[in-house]
């Protein structure tokens, strides 16, 4: 039998298996390219800012043309990028800045590269940068295509130019669906601005501006820091790049360099367990031997909780008072967990509870999705958030039908479990579901007591309206005995000895 | 300022993507990573039975010992691998067989790669191939791994033997968690056996025979042939790449080669709305031009049904056989809706409504997922045939609670748009939903008239009953007065008569 033609063998590139299954990336139509494009590029600026350690000043701007043809530009004033790599920063997939070990919110490098790819697929427009560092003395522009089948950029045109304003600005043009997408854009800056609370961001759609959201924190958070892996992480593959990088290295200092939380007793209890000579080079180590340390090393219980410099939670005061402007809300509260780690990865997770205000009334609390100070706001159902939270059995907290509350949960960790390429929701890990129960809990516990309060606080200002109307009686009374015209006011000094406020 | 420290770019390869992002693809951990490796090597088999226009005969292992490490071994007697593609089909990442424009259940070649690199990650152990074709006067074995920075294969062993059997044998060992998988697996070979009820498929776990499926279907399904593409596909980069491969082709003739659905008419009227002239080279077009053919072809309106040969549906009776036996319904229901194309890429809609026997009480039918002749079972409540679902009122058609009703919904395409690589859930695109709406809708009837005859037949047993006892009397009344002793059966004259079995 002769081979089947139809059967063809061949490798495709990155670029051509995302060119072909683009939902997967968030590119799937019109409308979710267009929200995906300001995602990208705004996750890109504020890594920028942050590695440039400035406040972020992001300008987003949306243009439509009557043909359909939408232009999305989004300007920043972060670090710029050496002109060594901008073409294969946007031309090529799986090529970035953001392979280290550390909190990022961009960590693919296939984000915006698909987003030069779907205005290419649609419009054959490049992509078109401008960006200069500190270390240029002119910015340069540039614009790019990327050759599918091969996944490299094709630049089409590269100019130095007079501007030397230090930042980057792109801008990429598709076939979109503004209209569809705008209300989404809106809440996706919106909650931008309540995970970054020290940026500045600006949307201008079609020439006007729309609005512009300013800082609700003075302080810039401390930059993450790359960290060694944790011991949970080491997998064979891993073990293997690690004693190749040191293989001359005795096993115990192997170990004490290569690895977080792993000291002299650790180490030396680990070699122990495994009966191994402490001063054995590990690039003597054959395949048995790396597996049974992977093993050991992986199981290892009773260390220490990881390191959390590699991490940059928002915080208790920037999240609360970022929830409060943003949603007036009346009343919030603060709870974190962790850090523990996920396969090796260390994470936190921290929430805020809030009431009142814009928040929408339900049973079980809106739910905000943060990842690394990203907003997710597609596929929350198969989310491990909101699996999470519909577990706990809300009313116990005192919540009902008729209270408005909302949840912010952010999930940071140096390497986020996403379900998609798309990043849109986080897969189910034990540790990461059993730290949001604990959270959520505690978030219960906050929801009680802010119950309470607000319910003492009704009580007293009752207390002191009744007071104070039989105080007026007297102060009449009094009056009228002295003959006295004005009758004082009781009003200041019973909101004194309350301390409450009579005119809410 | 001297460059960030930090920024270190690089590229990656898909197999490092892939690696450190391996929940994508279905291998986040050790109980989906059993699932999902014999899923991909089921599925695997199965393509390459179908290119062998043979009956499958699929033979799942699954040992585990003592230390934890889970040895999968998938055994078919499809058609073999050419030698020349043994390595890169395991080895390499985005390497297949499975480019061409028709139905696969495989199409990334990204599952049986994961399951490979999940193997060696976890225990370093190659994976050991045997395979053989028609045209082989041997079989060969392999030992291979993956080289995941440079994503390709790395040949530990590879060896000609006597046996000579044509098919393929894949092992894999691994650290995995059967007990927690092995119900999923169960449940899936089950629901594989009703999406290709030709097949034959074995489980063995431990030693120990489990069950054996036989084929429900005696046919075997006329295999789908590759399609040209559809002008709705038209994006810039396919037309350019159709444009390379006939350069010299004058415009009409290239549209009327190029795609399907364009015959003289169809390429004549959309040259004309381009005004464009049909005799111009089309390797001579401009970017502009290019363009303003891709958006006329995407637009264009008022093409006939994409063609169905590059599709495989189940079949009405091979489906409903298919269900009534494997759940052992009491009454099925059959509906297809289709061929359309979402983007280009021609699909069906097929469907099973069943009643009774080991189907679930619910108000909503229990739905079964399936898409090109895979049962999905993971993720269900983002994929838009749970979406369709949930947006019909199933009570209008007759469901209450206390009933036991089963939906098999089948989507089959060229291209499934999964929303991520480990292909468990198919992404909301508007022409697939509406014709899954409509779809269900067609199948709630079905239900309704199911119902209705089986009313029918309850009313008409009832009937029967009470006349059948009338006629007794009359009959022992007549033995009476005719002095009988024995009362002649008025039985089976009541059964033919009112065309019931009164022994139900």
């Amino acid at each position: 039998m002769p081979q089947n033609p139809s059967r063809v063998f061949a490798s495709i590139s990155p670029a051509e298996f995302f060119y072909r299954n683009r939902q997967m990336a968030g590119f799937g139509n019109p409308t979710q390219a267009v929200y995906s494009t300001v995602r990208e590029l705004v996750e890109n600026s504020l890594d920028s800012c942050e590695d440039a350690r400035k406040r972020p000043e992001i300008k987003v701007e949306i243009d439509e043309a009557p043909s359909g043809i939408v232009t999305i530009t989004v300007s920043d004033n972060g670090e710029g990028l050496p002109h060594a790599h901008v073409a294969d920063s946007f031309g090529r997939v799986l090529y970035g800045s953001k392979y280290l070990s550390r909190q990022r919110r961009g960590t693919f490098g296939l984000g915006v590269t698909m987003a030069v790819l779907y205005g290419q697929i649609t419009t054959e427009t490049p992509v078109m940068i401008y960006t200069c560092t500190e270390n240029d003395e002119a910015g340069r522009t540039y614009e790019l295509l990327i050759d599918v089948e091969k996944n490299r950029p094709i630049i089409v045109s590269s100019n130095s130019v007079k501007r030397n304003k230090v930042g980057t600005s792109v801008r990429i043009s598709m076939k979109g669906a503004v209209a569809r997408a705008y209300d989404r854009v809106v809440d996706y800056l919106r909650l931008t601005s309540v995970s970054t609370p020290h940026s500045q961001i600006e949307l201008v759609r079609d020439g006007e501006k729309q609005f512009a959201i300013h800082p609700s924190s003075d302080t810039l958070p401390t930059p993450p820091v790359s960290a060694k892996p944790h011991p949970h992480a080491a997998d064979m593959e891993l073990l293997r790049r690690l004693i190749k990088k040191c293989a001359q290295s005795p096993l115990q200092e192997f170990l004490r360099k290569s690895f977080q939380q792993v000291g002299r007793v650790t180490s030396s209890k680990i070699i122990e367990f495994l009966g191994m000579n402490p001063q054995r080079e590990v690039g003597d180590f054959e395949r048995s031997d790396i597996s049974r340390l992977s093993t050991a090393l992986q199981n290892f219980q009773g260390l220490g909780r990881p390191t959390i410099d590699s991490l940059s939670p928002i915080g208790e005061k920037p999240f609360m008072n970022a929830v409060l402007e943003t949603y007036d809300a009346v009343d919030v509260g603060y709870a974190q967990k962790g850090p523990s780690e996920w396969g090796g990865h260390p994470f936190i997770v921290e929430g805020v509870i809030a009431i009142g205000g814009r928040l929408r009334k339900a049973k079980t609390p809106g739910l905000f999705r943060f990842t690394n100070r990203v907003p997710l706001l597609y596929d929350a159902s198969e989310d491990v958030m909101t699996k999470s939270l519909n577990e706990v059995d809300w009313s116990r907290y005192g919540l009902t039908k008729s209270r408005k509350v909302g949840l912010f949960i952010h999930f940071c960790s140096t390497r986020v479990p996403y379900k998609a390429a798309g990043k849109q929701s986080v897969a189910t890990e034990a540790e990461i579901e059993s730290h949001l129960t604990l959270l959520y809990k505690e978030l219960g516990r906050c929801l009680r007591r802010m119950t309470k309060v607000k319910k003492k606080r009704a009580q007293r200002i009752k207390e002191a309206r009744s007071y104070s109307q039989q105080l007026a009686l007297i102060a009449e009374l009094g009056a009228e005995l002295s003959e006295e015209d004005e009758v004082p006011s009781v009003h200041s000094l019973v909101e004194q000895l309350f301390e409450v406020n009579l005119d809410v």
